[in-house]
Protein backbone atom coordinates (compact mmCIF):
# COMPACT_ATOMS: atom_id res chain seq x y z
CA UNK A 1 0.00 0.00 0.00
CA UNK A 2 1.91 2.80 -1.23
CA UNK A 3 0.84 5.47 1.15
CA UNK A 4 2.73 5.68 4.30
CA UNK A 5 3.76 8.55 6.35
CA UNK A 6 6.93 7.29 7.43
CA UNK A 7 8.11 6.80 3.79
CA UNK A 8 11.14 8.68 2.76
CA UNK A 9 9.67 10.27 -0.46
CA UNK A 10 7.30 12.91 0.44
CA UNK A 11 4.59 14.47 -1.91
CA UNK A 12 2.61 17.35 -1.32
CA UNK A 13 -1.49 17.76 -2.07
CA UNK A 14 -4.10 19.83 -1.15
CA UNK A 15 -6.32 18.65 1.69
CA UNK A 16 -9.75 20.47 -0.17
CA UNK A 17 -10.36 21.62 -3.60
CA UNK A 18 -13.24 22.42 -5.63
CA UNK A 19 -15.41 19.63 -7.20
CA UNK A 20 -14.40 20.41 -10.69
CA UNK A 21 -10.70 19.62 -9.57
CA UNK A 22 -11.52 16.82 -7.29
CA UNK A 23 -8.91 14.02 -9.16
CA UNK A 24 -7.48 16.28 -11.27
CA UNK A 25 -5.05 17.63 -9.08
CA UNK A 26 -1.53 17.33 -10.79
CA UNK A 27 0.04 15.38 -7.43
CA UNK A 28 -2.25 12.05 -9.06
CA UNK A 29 0.70 11.99 -11.36
CA UNK A 30 3.66 11.02 -9.10
CA UNK A 31 0.51 9.10 -6.77
CA UNK A 32 0.01 7.09 -10.28
CA UNK A 33 4.01 6.19 -10.59
CA UNK A 34 4.42 5.26 -7.02
CA UNK A 35 1.61 3.04 -7.05
CA UNK A 36 2.34 1.44 -10.90
CA UNK A 37 5.65 -0.05 -8.73
CA UNK A 38 5.04 -0.17 -4.91
CA UNK A 39 6.43 2.63 -4.21
CA UNK A 40 5.66 3.87 -0.57
CA UNK A 41 5.12 7.65 -0.47
CA UNK A 42 3.98 9.93 2.40
CA UNK A 43 1.66 13.05 1.81
CA UNK A 44 1.88 16.36 3.23
CA UNK A 45 -1.15 18.46 2.66
CA UNK A 46 -1.41 22.14 2.52
CA UNK A 47 -4.37 24.44 2.21
CA UNK A 48 -5.20 25.93 -1.26
CA UNK A 49 -6.81 28.70 0.37
CA UNK A 50 -4.08 29.24 2.78
CA UNK A 51 -0.86 28.29 0.90
CA UNK A 52 1.91 28.61 3.57
CA UNK A 53 3.82 32.11 2.45
CA UNK A 54 7.45 29.67 2.69
CA UNK A 55 6.20 26.97 0.47
CA UNK A 56 6.90 29.02 -2.63
CA UNK A 57 10.43 28.81 -1.58
CA UNK A 58 9.84 25.12 -2.81
CA UNK A 59 7.83 25.86 -5.63
CA UNK A 60 7.88 29.55 -7.43
CA UNK A 61 3.53 29.24 -8.36
CA UNK A 62 2.66 27.32 -5.11
CA UNK A 63 1.41 24.24 -6.66
CA UNK A 64 1.37 21.16 -5.89
CA UNK A 65 3.13 18.52 -6.14
CA UNK A 66 6.45 18.99 -5.13
CA UNK A 67 8.87 16.26 -3.64
CA UNK A 68 10.95 15.34 -1.45
CA UNK A 69 13.41 12.73 -0.66
CA UNK A 70 16.59 12.67 1.33
CA UNK A 71 17.04 16.28 1.60
CA UNK A 72 16.58 16.74 -2.31
CA UNK A 73 13.61 18.53 -3.51
CA UNK A 74 11.63 18.56 -7.22
CA UNK A 75 8.76 20.31 -8.61
CA UNK A 76 6.67 20.48 -11.90
CA UNK A 77 4.81 17.00 -12.01
CA UNK A 78 6.85 16.18 -15.22
CA UNK A 79 10.60 16.50 -13.23
CA UNK A 80 9.01 14.63 -10.44
CA UNK A 81 7.91 11.58 -12.96
CA UNK A 82 11.28 11.71 -14.17
CA UNK A 83 12.90 10.82 -10.76
CA UNK A 84 10.28 8.45 -10.00
CA UNK A 85 10.60 6.70 -13.50
CA UNK A 86 14.23 6.67 -12.97
CA UNK A 87 13.74 4.32 -9.86
CA UNK A 88 12.52 1.94 -11.89
CA UNK A 89 12.12 0.80 -15.62
CA UNK A 90 8.40 -0.19 -15.33
CA UNK A 91 8.46 3.23 -15.56
CA UNK A 92 10.80 4.47 -17.90
CA UNK A 93 13.43 1.79 -19.91
CA UNK A 94 17.00 1.67 -18.90
CA UNK A 95 18.31 1.72 -22.63
CA UNK A 96 19.67 5.10 -23.67
CA UNK A 97 17.17 5.04 -26.89
CA UNK A 98 14.29 3.89 -24.72
CA UNK A 99 14.47 6.18 -22.35
CA UNK A 100 14.91 8.97 -25.04
CA UNK A 101 12.09 7.90 -26.68
CA UNK A 102 10.22 8.09 -23.41
CA UNK A 103 11.51 11.43 -22.51
CA UNK A 104 9.93 12.93 -25.98
CA UNK A 105 6.73 11.68 -25.10
CA UNK A 106 6.85 12.88 -21.89
CA UNK A 107 7.69 16.57 -23.38
CA UNK A 108 5.17 16.60 -25.71
CA UNK A 109 2.21 16.09 -22.91
CA UNK A 110 3.66 18.75 -21.19
CA UNK A 111 4.18 21.12 -24.03
CA UNK A 112 2.29 20.33 -27.11
CA UNK A 113 -1.04 18.66 -25.65
CA UNK A 114 -1.56 19.90 -21.65
CA UNK A 115 -1.22 23.70 -23.19
CA UNK A 116 -3.91 23.09 -25.22
CA UNK A 117 -6.59 21.42 -22.83
CA UNK A 118 -5.21 24.13 -20.09
CA UNK A 119 -6.60 27.16 -22.61
CA UNK A 120 -10.08 24.66 -23.21
CA UNK A 121 -10.44 24.79 -19.32
CA UNK A 122 -9.84 28.31 -19.36
CA UNK A 123 -12.39 28.72 -21.97
CA UNK A 124 -14.97 26.51 -20.45
CA UNK A 125 -14.23 26.61 -16.97
CA UNK A 126 -12.71 29.29 -15.50
CA UNK A 127 -13.77 32.06 -17.56
CA UNK A 128 -17.07 30.29 -18.98
CA UNK A 129 -19.16 33.34 -18.93
CA UNK A 130 -16.78 35.39 -20.46
CA UNK A 131 -17.41 36.99 -23.99
CA UNK A 132 -14.13 36.09 -25.55
CA UNK A 133 -14.40 32.99 -24.28
CA UNK A 134 -17.71 32.05 -26.23
CA UNK A 135 -15.98 33.98 -29.37
CA UNK A 136 -12.68 31.66 -29.01
CA UNK A 137 -14.17 28.48 -28.01
CA UNK A 138 -14.73 27.04 -31.90
CA UNK A 139 -11.37 27.91 -33.38
CA UNK A 140 -9.17 26.84 -30.28
CA UNK A 141 -11.34 23.24 -30.48
CA UNK A 142 -10.44 23.16 -33.97
CA UNK A 143 -6.75 23.92 -33.30
CA UNK A 144 -7.18 21.14 -30.61
CA UNK A 145 -9.14 18.83 -32.85
CA UNK A 146 -5.88 18.85 -35.28
CA UNK A 147 -3.57 18.21 -32.65
CA UNK A 148 -5.29 15.03 -31.41
CA UNK A 149 -5.56 13.91 -35.00
CA UNK A 150 -2.26 13.83 -35.13
CA UNK A 151 -1.58 12.93 -31.93
CA UNK A 152 -3.89 9.76 -32.40
CA UNK A 153 -1.54 9.19 -36.15
CA UNK A 154 1.16 8.77 -34.42
CA UNK A 155 -0.22 6.24 -31.92
CA UNK A 156 -0.83 4.43 -33.98
CA UNK A 157 -1.83 0.83 -32.97
CA UNK A 158 0.27 0.96 -30.02
CA UNK A 159 -1.16 0.19 -26.98
CA UNK A 160 1.48 3.30 -25.62
CA UNK A 161 3.20 6.16 -26.66
CA UNK A 162 6.82 5.06 -26.17
CA UNK A 163 6.30 1.31 -26.34
CA UNK A 164 5.94 -0.51 -22.91
CA UNK A 165 3.91 1.75 -20.67
CA UNK A 166 6.11 4.88 -19.08
CA UNK A 167 5.41 8.09 -17.28
CA UNK A 168 4.74 9.25 -20.72
CA UNK A 169 1.68 7.46 -20.21
CA UNK A 170 1.39 8.91 -17.37
CA UNK A 171 1.08 12.40 -18.44
CA UNK A 172 -0.81 11.91 -21.32
CA UNK A 173 -4.00 9.74 -20.24
CA UNK A 174 -3.76 12.72 -17.20
CA UNK A 175 -4.40 15.57 -19.88
CA UNK A 176 -6.53 13.88 -22.16
CA UNK A 177 -8.48 12.89 -19.46
CA UNK A 178 -9.25 17.06 -19.04
CA UNK A 179 -10.36 17.21 -22.76
CA UNK A 180 -12.86 13.65 -22.44
CA UNK A 181 -15.46 16.37 -21.30
CA UNK A 182 -14.94 18.73 -24.42
CA UNK A 183 -16.69 15.80 -26.61
CA UNK A 184 -13.39 16.29 -28.32
CA UNK A 185 -12.23 12.31 -28.28
CA UNK A 186 -15.33 11.23 -29.58
CA UNK A 187 -14.35 10.66 -32.93
CA UNK A 188 -10.94 9.89 -32.07
CA UNK A 189 -11.89 5.72 -30.88
CA UNK A 190 -7.88 5.09 -31.12
CA UNK A 191 -7.13 8.12 -28.49
CA UNK A 192 -10.47 7.27 -26.26
CA UNK A 193 -9.23 3.60 -26.24
CA UNK A 194 -5.86 4.53 -25.30
CA UNK A 195 -7.20 6.79 -22.75
CA UNK A 196 -9.63 3.89 -21.07
CA UNK A 197 -6.77 1.39 -21.11
CA UNK A 198 -4.78 4.42 -19.11
CA UNK A 199 -7.31 4.46 -16.41
CA UNK A 200 -8.27 0.42 -16.23
CA UNK A 201 -4.77 0.50 -14.42
CA UNK A 202 -5.40 -0.52 -11.41
CA UNK A 203 -2.31 1.65 -10.33
CA UNK A 204 -4.54 4.43 -11.46
CA UNK A 205 -7.23 3.68 -9.52
CA UNK A 206 -5.33 3.58 -6.42
CA UNK A 207 -4.08 6.55 -6.82
CA UNK A 208 -7.10 8.37 -7.27
CA UNK A 209 -8.69 7.12 -4.05
CA UNK A 210 -5.94 8.01 -2.32
CA UNK A 211 -6.23 11.87 -3.94
CA UNK A 212 -9.43 12.01 -3.09
CA UNK A 213 -9.63 10.47 0.71
CA UNK A 214 -7.46 13.30 1.06
CA UNK A 215 -9.67 16.06 0.40
CA UNK A 216 -12.08 17.22 3.26
CA UNK A 217 -15.61 18.16 2.33
CA UNK A 218 -14.91 22.03 3.25
CA UNK A 219 -11.83 24.17 3.37
CA UNK A 220 -10.22 23.81 6.21
CA UNK A 221 -9.36 26.84 8.12
CA UNK A 222 -5.91 27.36 8.47
CA UNK B 1 32.55 25.93 -35.03
CA UNK B 2 29.77 23.60 -33.93
CA UNK B 3 28.10 23.30 -37.23
CA UNK B 4 29.22 20.63 -38.97
CA UNK B 5 27.51 18.85 -41.56
CA UNK B 6 29.62 15.89 -41.03
CA UNK B 7 28.79 15.81 -37.26
CA UNK B 8 27.19 12.42 -36.02
CA UNK B 9 24.54 15.32 -34.43
CA UNK B 10 21.96 16.18 -36.65
CA UNK B 11 19.39 18.91 -35.51
CA UNK B 12 16.25 19.89 -37.90
CA UNK B 13 15.56 23.04 -38.78
CA UNK B 14 13.28 25.19 -41.00
CA UNK B 15 14.80 26.98 -44.66
CA UNK B 16 12.47 29.51 -44.51
CA UNK B 17 9.87 31.45 -41.95
CA UNK B 18 8.31 34.58 -42.18
CA UNK B 19 10.03 37.41 -40.28
CA UNK B 20 8.42 37.35 -37.49
CA UNK B 21 9.34 33.77 -36.37
CA UNK B 22 13.22 34.62 -37.78
CA UNK B 23 15.52 33.81 -34.39
CA UNK B 24 12.36 32.06 -32.46
CA UNK B 25 12.22 28.74 -34.50
CA UNK B 26 12.64 26.34 -31.93
CA UNK B 27 15.97 24.30 -32.91
CA UNK B 28 18.00 27.41 -31.64
CA UNK B 29 17.71 25.91 -28.07
CA UNK B 30 20.01 23.05 -29.21
CA UNK B 31 22.20 24.90 -31.30
CA UNK B 32 22.93 26.91 -28.67
CA UNK B 33 23.47 24.00 -26.00
CA UNK B 34 25.53 22.71 -28.36
CA UNK B 35 27.59 26.26 -29.00
CA UNK B 36 27.92 26.43 -25.03
CA UNK B 37 30.46 23.09 -25.33
CA UNK B 38 31.45 23.43 -28.54
CA UNK B 39 29.83 20.07 -29.90
CA UNK B 40 28.96 19.93 -33.25
CA UNK B 41 26.11 19.70 -35.56
CA UNK B 42 24.97 19.29 -38.60
CA UNK B 43 21.35 20.38 -39.87
CA UNK B 44 18.92 19.01 -41.88
CA UNK B 45 16.62 21.45 -43.41
CA UNK B 46 13.20 21.19 -44.12
CA UNK B 47 10.37 22.88 -45.87
CA UNK B 48 7.96 24.84 -43.76
CA UNK B 49 5.56 24.85 -46.37
CA UNK B 50 5.85 22.03 -47.86
CA UNK B 51 6.63 19.07 -45.07
CA UNK B 52 8.15 15.87 -46.02
CA UNK B 53 4.93 13.42 -45.33
CA UNK B 54 7.42 11.00 -43.45
CA UNK B 55 8.76 13.41 -41.22
CA UNK B 56 5.14 13.05 -39.35
CA UNK B 57 6.99 9.77 -38.16
CA UNK B 58 9.54 11.38 -36.53
CA UNK B 59 7.84 14.67 -35.16
CA UNK B 60 4.35 14.21 -34.24
CA UNK B 61 3.41 17.79 -35.45
CA UNK B 62 6.27 18.54 -38.13
CA UNK B 63 7.85 20.85 -36.17
CA UNK B 64 11.42 20.99 -35.55
CA UNK B 65 13.71 20.29 -33.85
CA UNK B 66 14.11 16.67 -34.15
CA UNK B 67 17.45 15.40 -33.44
CA UNK B 68 19.17 12.30 -34.22
CA UNK B 69 22.53 10.99 -33.30
CA UNK B 70 23.36 7.14 -34.05
CA UNK B 71 20.68 6.13 -34.91
CA UNK B 72 18.62 7.02 -31.94
CA UNK B 73 15.79 10.19 -32.64
CA UNK B 74 14.45 12.47 -29.93
CA UNK B 75 11.72 14.89 -30.35
CA UNK B 76 10.43 17.85 -28.71
CA UNK B 77 13.23 20.52 -27.76
CA UNK B 78 12.80 20.24 -23.83
CA UNK B 79 14.05 16.36 -24.46
CA UNK B 80 16.30 17.26 -26.94
CA UNK B 81 17.92 19.96 -24.29
CA UNK B 82 18.12 17.33 -21.52
CA UNK B 83 19.98 14.56 -24.06
CA UNK B 84 22.92 17.38 -25.04
CA UNK B 85 22.76 18.36 -21.27
CA UNK B 86 23.77 14.96 -19.88
CA UNK B 87 26.93 15.00 -22.22
CA UNK B 88 28.32 17.85 -20.15
CA UNK B 89 28.10 19.34 -17.04
CA UNK B 90 28.63 22.82 -18.11
CA UNK B 91 24.93 22.10 -19.61
CA UNK B 92 23.47 20.13 -16.61
CA UNK B 93 24.96 19.13 -13.14
CA UNK B 94 26.35 15.33 -12.66
CA UNK B 95 25.31 15.24 -8.82
CA UNK B 96 21.99 14.11 -8.58
CA UNK B 97 20.30 17.06 -6.04
CA UNK B 98 21.93 19.61 -8.84
CA UNK B 99 20.45 17.44 -11.75
CA UNK B 100 17.02 17.08 -10.34
CA UNK B 101 17.20 21.47 -9.69
CA UNK B 102 18.05 21.73 -13.11
CA UNK B 103 15.00 19.25 -14.77
CA UNK B 104 12.56 20.70 -12.49
CA UNK B 105 13.37 24.36 -14.04
CA UNK B 106 13.51 22.76 -16.95
CA UNK B 107 9.81 21.47 -16.41
CA UNK B 108 9.08 24.83 -15.05
CA UNK B 109 9.96 26.96 -18.52
CA UNK B 110 8.35 24.65 -20.94
CA UNK B 111 4.90 23.60 -18.66
CA UNK B 112 4.21 27.00 -16.29
CA UNK B 113 5.67 30.11 -18.18
CA UNK B 114 5.37 29.33 -22.17
CA UNK B 115 2.09 27.76 -22.96
CA UNK B 116 1.35 31.50 -20.85
CA UNK B 117 4.07 33.28 -23.51
CA UNK B 118 2.25 31.01 -26.50
CA UNK B 119 -1.17 32.27 -25.72
CA UNK B 120 0.25 36.02 -25.55
CA UNK B 121 1.76 35.08 -28.96
CA UNK B 122 -1.77 33.47 -30.14
CA UNK B 123 -3.33 36.76 -29.27
CA UNK B 124 -0.49 39.17 -30.36
CA UNK B 125 0.50 37.56 -33.38
CA UNK B 126 -1.52 35.24 -35.12
CA UNK B 127 -5.28 35.98 -34.14
CA UNK B 128 -4.18 39.78 -33.37
CA UNK B 129 -7.43 41.31 -35.93
CA UNK B 130 -9.69 38.79 -33.79
CA UNK B 131 -12.82 40.74 -31.55
CA UNK B 132 -12.14 37.81 -28.93
CA UNK B 133 -8.09 38.35 -28.96
CA UNK B 134 -8.89 42.16 -28.20
CA UNK B 135 -11.37 41.40 -25.03
CA UNK B 136 -8.67 38.64 -24.02
CA UNK B 137 -5.74 40.48 -23.81
CA UNK B 138 -6.02 42.65 -20.73
CA UNK B 139 -6.89 39.55 -18.40
CA UNK B 140 -4.17 37.31 -19.68
CA UNK B 141 -1.42 40.09 -19.49
CA UNK B 142 -2.96 40.35 -15.85
CA UNK B 143 -2.18 37.00 -15.24
CA UNK B 144 1.21 35.96 -16.94
CA UNK B 145 2.33 39.36 -14.92
CA UNK B 146 1.44 37.36 -11.85
CA UNK B 147 3.25 34.27 -12.77
CA UNK B 148 6.48 36.48 -13.64
CA UNK B 149 6.22 37.87 -10.47
CA UNK B 150 6.63 34.97 -8.72
CA UNK B 151 9.36 33.57 -11.35
CA UNK B 152 11.28 37.18 -10.41
CA UNK B 153 10.69 36.10 -6.95
CA UNK B 154 12.20 32.91 -6.97
CA UNK B 155 14.77 33.96 -9.08
CA UNK B 156 15.96 36.08 -6.59
CA UNK B 157 19.75 37.15 -6.73
CA UNK B 158 21.07 34.15 -8.88
CA UNK B 159 22.15 35.19 -11.92
CA UNK B 160 21.23 31.65 -13.39
CA UNK B 161 17.73 29.31 -12.20
CA UNK B 162 19.53 26.54 -10.64
CA UNK B 163 22.67 27.88 -9.26
CA UNK B 164 25.45 27.13 -12.68
CA UNK B 165 23.87 28.38 -16.14
CA UNK B 166 22.02 25.15 -17.25
CA UNK B 167 19.72 23.87 -20.42
CA UNK B 168 17.04 25.33 -18.04
CA UNK B 169 18.02 28.43 -18.70
CA UNK B 170 18.53 28.07 -22.45
CA UNK B 171 15.16 27.07 -22.44
CA UNK B 172 14.05 29.85 -20.32
CA UNK B 173 15.69 33.04 -21.59
CA UNK B 174 14.34 31.94 -24.74
CA UNK B 175 10.91 31.83 -23.71
CA UNK B 176 11.46 35.47 -22.05
CA UNK B 177 12.77 36.65 -25.52
CA UNK B 178 9.06 35.92 -26.80
CA UNK B 179 7.51 38.07 -23.97
CA UNK B 180 9.93 41.00 -24.24
CA UNK B 181 7.33 42.14 -26.70
CA UNK B 182 4.37 42.34 -24.85
CA UNK B 183 6.44 45.37 -22.04
CA UNK B 184 5.98 42.54 -19.23
CA UNK B 185 9.64 42.49 -18.75
CA UNK B 186 9.84 46.34 -18.22
CA UNK B 187 9.06 46.43 -14.35
CA UNK B 188 10.15 43.38 -13.87
CA UNK B 189 14.14 44.72 -13.84
CA UNK B 190 15.68 41.54 -12.44
CA UNK B 191 13.85 39.11 -15.15
CA UNK B 192 14.82 41.32 -18.07
CA UNK B 193 18.38 41.36 -16.60
CA UNK B 194 18.31 37.60 -16.58
CA UNK B 195 17.54 38.12 -19.90
CA UNK B 196 19.96 40.07 -21.18
CA UNK B 197 22.39 38.17 -19.31
CA UNK B 198 21.17 34.84 -21.50
CA UNK B 199 21.31 36.28 -24.87
CA UNK B 200 25.15 38.10 -23.72
CA UNK B 201 26.25 34.66 -24.04
CA UNK B 202 28.67 34.40 -27.11
CA UNK B 203 26.98 30.95 -27.34
CA UNK B 204 23.36 32.92 -27.66
CA UNK B 205 25.05 34.91 -30.32
CA UNK B 206 26.75 32.17 -32.26
CA UNK B 207 23.54 29.84 -32.38
CA UNK B 208 20.84 32.17 -33.61
CA UNK B 209 23.54 33.59 -36.14
CA UNK B 210 23.40 30.02 -37.47
CA UNK B 211 19.69 29.57 -37.30
CA UNK B 212 19.60 33.10 -39.13
CA UNK B 213 21.97 32.27 -41.88
CA UNK B 214 20.32 29.12 -42.86
CA UNK B 215 17.34 30.94 -43.86
CA UNK B 216 16.29 31.43 -47.64
CA UNK B 217 14.68 34.98 -48.58
CA UNK B 218 11.98 33.43 -49.89
CA UNK B 219 10.30 30.03 -49.51
CA UNK B 220 11.78 27.38 -50.98
CA UNK B 221 10.00 25.43 -53.91
CA UNK B 222 9.59 21.60 -53.26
Amino acid sequence: MPVDQNAPLRITAFDWVPDFARGHVRDLRPRWACEEIGLPYATRLLSVTDRPADYYAEQPWGQVPVIEEDGLGVFESGAILLHIGEKDERLLPRDHKGRMRAVSWLFAAYSSIEPMTMELATVDIFCAGEEWAKLRRPGLLADAGQRLDRLEAALGERDWLAGSFSIADIAMVTVLRGVAASGLLERRPRLAAYLERGIARPAFAAALHAQLSDFQPEPVAA
